[in-house]
Parts: C-alpha cells; sequence; structure tokens
C-alpha cells in the first residue's frame, strides 16, 4: 500500500510536469519548454533528422520550427499514459497539434508523443523525447491525415 | 554505492532482454518477438497506423510486416541508452533496419527506436514501443535516406 502511494504521487508529479510543459508549448514559451529538458537529452522529432542532442540544438530546432508556425498554436496531449517509479519515468500520448491559418482555420493533425524522465537533485527532467507520425509504405508520405484507431493497409496503393 | 550496483544490475538486465529481442526480430521469430511484450503493449509504429493497442493486435502488425520483406533481415541497435530504477526502466537507439534484396544488394535505412518496460511478477516486458522515420515537412516524404548526425534543412525544397 506504502509502494502504491509513493507510486502514484511520482506519477501526479510527472503529470504535472507534463501539463507545465505542454502550456508552455501552446503559448511558444521557449524557455518554459526547455526547462523540463535535461543536458543532455536526446531528441527524435518527427522531422528533419534522426535526432536532437544536447539541450541547445534541440532549443534551436524548437525555434526554427515556431518562426514556421504563426498565428495561435494547437497542442493536446490525449489521455497520457505514465508510469514511474524511483527516479525513472515514462509517459506516451497521441497529440493533436497545428495552428489556425491566415483564414482563421484549424489545421490540425495527430502525432504521437513519448517523454521519458529522470530525476536529479529532486527535479523530473525530460532526458529522452520522441515525436512521429507514421508514414505509408505504398508513397513513403507521412501519414498527416490519420485519425486514432484508423489505419490503412499494407502495402496498398 | 549500493544504490548504483542495484540499478546498473537492473540496467544490464534491460540490455540482456533488449538483445534478446533484436535476434528474435533478426530470425523472423514472432513467437520470441512477442515473448517481450506486454498484453497491454501500447505500440507507435513507424507505419498505418497511430497506435496499435494490446499484444494481439501488434503481433498481427509484425506478421503482416514479415510478409512484405522477403529473404535475410537486417536489424541492428546501435548504442542502446538505457535507464532503469525499481520496476519502470526505458531504452532508446537508433536501428539501421532493411533487408537483402533479390538481386543480392543491401537495402537498410535509418529508424529511431524506444522502448518502455515495466517489470512484473520478477519479468521485465515491453509496455510501450515508439519505431519511427522523420519527415520532410517540404515534400511530406519519410527521410529513409537520413544518415546520423545528418539533416535537412527546414523548409527546404
Amino acid at each position: 500500500m506504502a509502494s502504491e502511494i509513493r507510486t502514484s504521487t511520482v506519477e501526479a508529479q510527472i503529470g504535472d510536469a507534463l501539463e507545465d510543459w505542454a502550456k508552455a508549448v501552446q503559448a511558444k514559451d521557449i524557455a518554459g519548454i526547455v526547462a523540463h529538458y535535461a543536458p543532455d537529452i536526446v531528441a527524435y522529432d518527427a522531422v528533419l533528422a534522426l535526432a536532437f542532442e544536447g539541450l541547445e540544438a534541440y532549443r534551436a530546432h524548437w525555434e526554427a520550427c515556431f518562426t514556421m508556425c504563426e498565428g495561435p498554436m494547437l497542442f493536446e496531449l490525449h489521455e497520457p499514459c505514465i508510469a514511474a517509479d524511483g527516479n525513472v519515468a515514462f509517459c506516451h500520448c497521441l497529440v493533436r497539434c497545428g495552428g489556425v491559418g491566415a483564414d482563421g482555420k484549424e489545421h490540425t493533425g495527430w502525432m504521437r508523443m513519448t517523454a521519458c524522465y529522470r530525476r536529479t537533485n529532486g527535479r523530473w527532467l525530460i532526458v529522452h523525447e520522441h515525436f512521429s507520425v507514421p508514414f505509408d509504405m505504398s508513397t513513403g508520405k507521412a501519414l498527416m491525415e490519420l485519425q486514432p484507431r484508423q489505419s490503412v493497409a499494407l502495402g496498398a496503393a
């Protein structure tokens, strides 16, 4: 029982950290985003490179991405699943993200996110982050229109 | 010191489990692969759907993928980074994977992998797996040719 309480408390801490980070993304607040990252973070983002190694490289990538997205930012975490024990934790969820175009319309798609945390000196920091969009094997194209619980056929044209 | 020894022992267990799983992938041994998965695994694979929920759905996906890949399977984990504490662990690495075509030549590309474990009844099982390939924002195409430490320009044609 004591162990359950301890674990659930730790998972609640991760939930709070995750929510705080997501709010920073919604606000395009770079300092608020990177405050959650460890100096030696290894990030696999959805675009451009296999990996971004270290806080400075990943911060620069966030800055570059935000210059591509004008207007309000949409970034909603859906039902994060969190596991934590001791000083190690991870969570994963689908993310609905996008923006509001010059036409005033929402342009959104779904991504997948995994975030892995370590607690150092009492602080939970993300040491590894993985964002992605699946692709269609027949076209090589990222499946930006895919909805949760929907799939395309393997090898379909 | 005791804590360090305990942690490093647990991380070695995860390393062994990961190696065993990778060997099963190389051998296209479905039973050996899914023996490492928890019944309620949530997997984000590189292709077709946002998520595969539950062992049976993910097993069927592995089977379908192997029917697409004839000949010997290449699947090499590069320098996995592992963190573990108590009954929770995660690891991530780049993966060189592909196959040998009918022409006898290797056709390989790089992917990213994150695997998250929980220990239940003394067994470490993967409860979440995330595979992906980044895409090019200008073309929407998966970047199958990308090498480690290489990137394309943001918004480049």
